[in-house]
C-alpha cells in the first residue's frame, strides 16, 4: 500500500500590485504543482512602481493584512516594487516566511556573473530603493552594479505590445538598456514581474553573452527548496488557485491569461481592502 | 473712488485622477485670474482610465467628498475619465454646479465641424462610456463619430516624451489616430487632460484641416460664462491655489510644472481620502 504523503495542506499566499505577479504563479504551477495558491492583485491601485515609498508601504501592509485572513503557510511578495521598498515593514511580526523576490534574484545574479558587472532594470521605485545593490554587495562586495528604470515597459506589456519587431518596444528597449550595455554587464536582473514577457526583445538587445535573471522564477525555486526542507510540501494532488482583485473581476481572465500563458484555473473574486 | 467689486470669494474646486487636470488650472489662471482654486489630484491611485466603471465611480465619490469639506462655489471635474463615467453619480445631491468636461467639449466640436464627422480620442474608460457620443448626438443627431482609445499616451506624457520627432510618440500617434484619419473627421476632441501636451504631434499627424478641441479649455470658458452670468466672480485680486495630492507631495512640483507650464503658485499638501 502506498503511503499517503500529505505534509502541509495550507495554501501559499502571493500578492502583487496587479496581475504581473501571475508570472510567478505560472512558475509555481510548474515547480510546485501540488500547492494551493491564494493570489491578491491590487488592480484597483496598480501600478505601484511610480509611487512614493510611503504609499508603497501603506498599500503593501493592506495587501498583507488581506492575505493573513487565510490560514497560509508562506507569502511570496511577487511585486518587485514592494519587495524592494517595503519587505521589512510587512514581514516583521509574522510567524510564517514572507519572501520577497530580491534575495533569490541577487543570489542567482552573483552565481551567474563572471565579470562581477551586474545590471538591474525595474520600476522607478525599485531602482531608487537600492535594495538589489545592498543584497548583491553582501554576497559580492566588489560587484559593479549598473541600473536603469524602465517606466514605459509595464504599460507597453499591458497594452499587449510584446512583438520584438515592434518599433515602439524595440526603440524603448534600446534606450532603456543602453546604460547596462555600455557598462558591459554579463548578467541582467529583470526586476519587474512584467519583464519576462518581453525577455525576447531584451535578450536580442543585450546580445548572447548576457544571462537574464527572472526574480519570480528564482524565488519560486527558493520557496520550493524551503518547503521541501521544512516538510511543508503538499503533495496529494493538483493544487487549485483562488484569485482576488481590487478592481472588477470581469476583465481578469483576458489579462491574466497573458501572464499565466494559458487559461486561468480557479475562481476570481473582487475584494475591498479598506473594509 | 473706485467701487470694490467682490462678488463671491469662495474658491473653485477642481479634481482629477492625477496631475493632468492642472492643464485646466492653467487655463483658469488665464481666463479667471481672480479666482482661488482648490485642486485635488488622486496621485496615489492614478490612472483611472484603465479601471472599471464601478471603481471609477467609487474613487470619484471620494474625491468629491474631499472637495466638499471646503466652502466652494463650483466644482470642475477636470478628469475626462470621471466626466464620462461618473458625472451623474457625483453631481446629484449638491447645490453647487458640478461641471464635467464633456458638455462644453461636445458643444465646441459641434460648432467647429462642417462635415459632421467628429473624432474622439481618450482613455479606454472614456471611449467605452459613450458619453461624448450621446452629448454630440443630442446637438447634432446626424454626427458621424469615430473614436479610439490611446492607452499609452498618458504614460508617454508622464515620462516627458513630448517631442514631436520622438519615434515612439510619433509611431503611437500615427497608429492611434489612423481610424479617425481614415474616417476623414474635420474635428477631433482631445478627450484626456494629458493630450494638450502632445497637441503638436497630434496636429501634425491629423493635418491642417482638422480642428482640435481641448475639453479643459472649453469647460473653463463655460465656467467663466456661468460665474459672470450668476454674479459669482471674485475680482478683487490675483487668486491663490491650494493643491492636495494622495501620494507624496515631494514629487509634485516637478510634474506639476509640466502641466502648468510654469512654476507652482500655492501650497501642496498630502491628504488621505479614506480617513
Amino acid at each position: 500500500m502506498k503511503e499517503v504523503v500529505f505534509l502541509d495542506a495550507r495554501p501559499i499566499g502571493v500578492f502583487d500590485s496587479g496581475l504581473g505577479g501571475l508570472t510567478t504563479v505560472k512558475k509555481m504551477a510548474e515547480l510546485l504543482p501540488g500547492e494551493d495558491v491564494i493570489y491578491l492583485g491590487d488592480t484597483g491601485r496598480v501600478p505601484y512602481g511610480s509611487r512614493s515609498r510611503e504609499t508603497i508601504v501603506k498599500y503593501a501592509r493592506e495587501d498583507m493584512a488581506f492575505l493573513r485572513r487565510f490560514d497560509i503557510k508562506a507569502v511570496v511578495v511577487a511585486c518587485g516594487t514592494v519587495s524592494t521598498n517595503a519587505l521589512d515593514e510587512i514581514s516583521g511580526d509574522y510567524d510564517i516566511p514572507v519572501m520577497g523576490v530580491v534575495s533569490a534574484a541577487a543570489a542567482a545574479a552573483v552565481r551567474a556573473t563572471k565579470s562581477g558587472r551586474i545590471g538591474l532594470i525595474g520600476t522607478k521605485a525599485s531602482v531608487r530603493s537600492g535594495a538589489y545593490d545592498r543584497k548583491i554587495r553582501e554576497l559580492l562586495p566588489a560587484a559593479e552594479i549598473t541600473k536603469n528604470a524602465c517606466p514605459l515597459f509595464v504599460p507597453l506589456v499591458e497594452s499587449g505590445r510584446l512583438d520584438p519587431d515592434d518599433v515602439v518596444l524595440r526603440t524603448l528597449a534600446e534606450e532603456y538598456l543602453a546604460p547596462v550595455r555600455a557598462a558591459d554587464v554579463d548578467t541582467l536582473i529583470l526586476g519587474c514581474t512584467h519583464y519576462p514577457l518581453i525577455e525576447g526583445v531584451i535578450a536580442r538587445v543585450m546580445g548572447p553573452g548576457v544571462t537574464l535573471v527572472s526574480p519570480g522564477a528564482e524565488t519560486t525555486r527558493e520557496l520550493a527548496a524551503y518547503l521541501a526542507e521544512n516538510d511543508l510540501l503538499r503533495e496529494d494532488g493538483p493544487g487549485t488557485d483562488r484569485y482576488f482583485v481590487t478592481d472588477s473581476a470581469e476583465d481578469f481572465a483576458s489579462v491574466a491569461s497573458l501572464f499565466l500563458g494559458g487559461s486561468v484555473r480557479g475562481s476570481v473574486e473582487r475584494v475591498s481592502l479598506d473594509e
